[in-house]
């Protein structure tokens, strides 16, 4: 077992190591690593049998950082497990709205068990095309952004938006974008009307604060408070997905702080840079019964040790400011790449680091992404020919520059 | 960083701890450790940054067990995702086949987008009632255990079956219990013919080796030999969930592997006692394109770390024998206190140590579990007034001996 190793090897590095945490105490040494130790090689249920101390790692860990106005959190294995469940939570949410006061009825609890209404209510969630939540079967019925995840699985009869597609440079645009964004808000109450005319309710609404696999494809901030609006107005939930866009890379923590609305979205889902899947959401949405949210693992403490060191490194470094500084510069220089080789890049876009622009097509793309490569430099690619940047917290001023330099000889000398 | 601790105290340890697989070796242990650490301190993702050494991992952990016939396996994060990743494996597997040399049509692609067929066919899994197979979309349309897990879901419309209610103790009712499967058996036959006329195709069959979470619902290996034969004449791929039962307790590696099947199940998903879920599949089953069953994490790679050092152990100490071996004395105890307090105690039934007896009701259960608790055994329930077992690996005739003398004790006095 070679972890013991470690485990007795602490008592003599407790006095040597100056990074020890716990001041020179052998004996608190031994217990803080032991704690670790455990941590690591365990894999406690946790929704039943949380290790002791676990209230205190969520919050040193993700109640650190939780949203504005959503207190409560639930831990999840990863992405696709935290939509799924935040859909759950929506739909027990909506239909103990619809219930009122009453109980839970006989032909609910029967009707359930063979997967029939009421008990298993015509519920959707409404999400947009160009989105994607996820690959699980609940996640897949709102992924909208490639063919190759979609086909030969069965899915669900929920309803699709149209999800704005802007002009750039925006400022250029103005008003073609205004239109195009009241298009696509109009749309998603119509559907909501329409659906709800088939007997099909509408509980809650999915959207990414910068649509990612799909193309990164933005949107405004009014257009996303507009939308948090029309939830509202439906009595539907609002469901802001940050499994790509959370983390600190669009330079604020969560990329839907940037929108400033007056009510908080109603749940939140993360994973990815997170290092375990989850979701915060508001007091109203606790599931109104334990082991309704729920299974075995419900993630892995370990991950929210990991989480609460990094948080502590971003805190410490700043590195949510210098994602907003370090993405300017990058920003800028694709700016005026794109001003001089037109023909190669447009819609040039970001927030933060969180930048990309098109190609003008697919093999063209990849060309670039395979020159990139060979010459030192990842890049990512998203929807059907944009070139996406997703670098780590740690890229700065000067990343961005070596990139640029490199990228523009690229350019120079595409042919 | 509390982690530096631990790799800067091995070069110190490495001469000193006798339990060192490494030999007292320094730089080699070095470079171990060095693995190990980046190992627990990294989540890749797996599925296009696995680490170096990731095939040697699961050479070493889940493919030095994998059922008979089934050469392939995939990790996932946890149960549910297991079980959701094997559907759409399954519905891939099945449109090839219906597509025989025909490429996807333009139609398939388009249609998928929008949650439609025949690029999102009609496709089904059939499940059994009783059965538990997660609380994910896909994986709670084949769930029917409790209300509780499916109340105020959306679902889908899938085929579920009976599952056989034996009579026990079995030698007393062979005929009786004979009918009842074949029952069930015919019963998934129509079921399958049925939702074909209704163009909803049959694509796979889900089934527990031992419905756990339903309440411990044995059926005879026959039944099981019978169904793998139904799902092979109807075209449809066999799926054993063996979440719960995987992994040892009873009596063999694979719970299934009591059947003695001709023809391997097609695809036989894990996690729980495995520290990894995921699962084994046939060659046939392999995807026909890359990304197709894919997420970021695909599950964590220390997980395999551990899972392998548990298989160790299992081989060094024999531990499959021993739950064989401990199992007996449990169900023979069992059967002695069913033949003293009827009245408490019923059906009592087992494998390996996956024992479990029936109450006259659910709060006589519940009183019992209590009273055990405050006597130092914790035990659980399953179903509607079941008590299972479930042990760890190491439990041996006699701790088997100490739970059924105290047991004995609680019965006797029981009021």
């Amino acid at each position: 077992m070679p972890l013991i190793i470690e485990r007795r090897a602490c008592k003599v590095a407790s006095r040597r190591s100056p990074c020890c945490i716990a001041r020179y105490c052998p004996v608190r040494i031994k217990v803080q690593i032991s704690g670790w130790y455990f941590t690591f090689i365990n894999r406690p249920a946790l929704g039943i049998l949380p290790p002791e101390n676990f209230s205190e790692r969520l919050k040193e860990s993700l109640l650190s950082v939780a949203p504005k106005g959503l207190p409560q959190v639930m831990t999840m294995a990863c992405g696709s497990c935290s939509n799924e469940n935040a859909f759950k939570l929506i739909f027990m949410w909506y239909r103990n709205k619809e219930r009122g006061r009453n109980n839970v009825t006989k032909e609910e609890l029967e009707s359930c068990m063979i997967n029939q209404p009421p008990g298993c209510p015509d519920y959707a969630m409404l999400s947009f095309m160009g989105g994607f939540h996820g690959r699980t079967f609940g996640c897949l019925a709102t992924t909208h952004s490639k063919a190759i995840h979609k086909l030969d699985i069965p899915s669900l009869d929920w309803p699709i938006a149209p999800f704005p597609r802007l002009k750039y440079p925006l400022e250029d645009f103005v008003k073609e974008n205004q239109q195009e964004e009241a298009r696509c808000l109009e749309e998603v109450e119509d559907l909501i009307v329409k659906y709800r005319k088939k007997k099909k309710i509408v509980a809650g609404i999915i959207i990414e604060p910068i649509q990612s696999e799909g193309g990164d494809n933005h949107a405004s901030d009014d257009f996303f408070r507009k939308l948090r609006d029309i939830a509202r107005k439906h009595g539907c939930a609002f469901l802001v997905d940050e499994v790509q866009t959370g983390g600190g890379c669009t330079g604020k923590f969560w990329a839907h702080e940037h929108w400033g609305l007056d009510d908080p979205a109603d749940v939140v889902t993360f994973s990815k840079k997170m290092m375990t899947g989850g979701f915060f959401h508001k007091e109203e949405f606790r599931p109104n019964a334990p082991y309704r949210i729920f299974n075995t693992w419900l993630g892995d403490p370990s991950k929210n040790l990991l989480l609460a060191e990094v948080i502590r490194v971003i805190k410490r470094e700043d590195l949510i400011n210098n994602a907003a500084h370090a993405g300017k510069a990058l920003l800028t220089g694709l700016l005026d790449l794109q001003a001089r080789y037109p023909h190669l890049i447009s819609r040039v876009r970001g927030r933060g680091t969180f930048c990309s622009f098109d190609t003008p097509n697919d093999a063209t793309r990849n060309k670039l992404i395979t020159i990139a490569r060979n010459k030192g430099v990842v890049l990512g690619g998203c929807g059907d020919r944009s070139i996406r940047f997703r670098p780590t917290l740690i890229f700065k001023d000067h990343h961005a520059h070596l990139f640029l330099n490199i990228f523009s000889d690229i350019l120079a000398n595409f042919k």
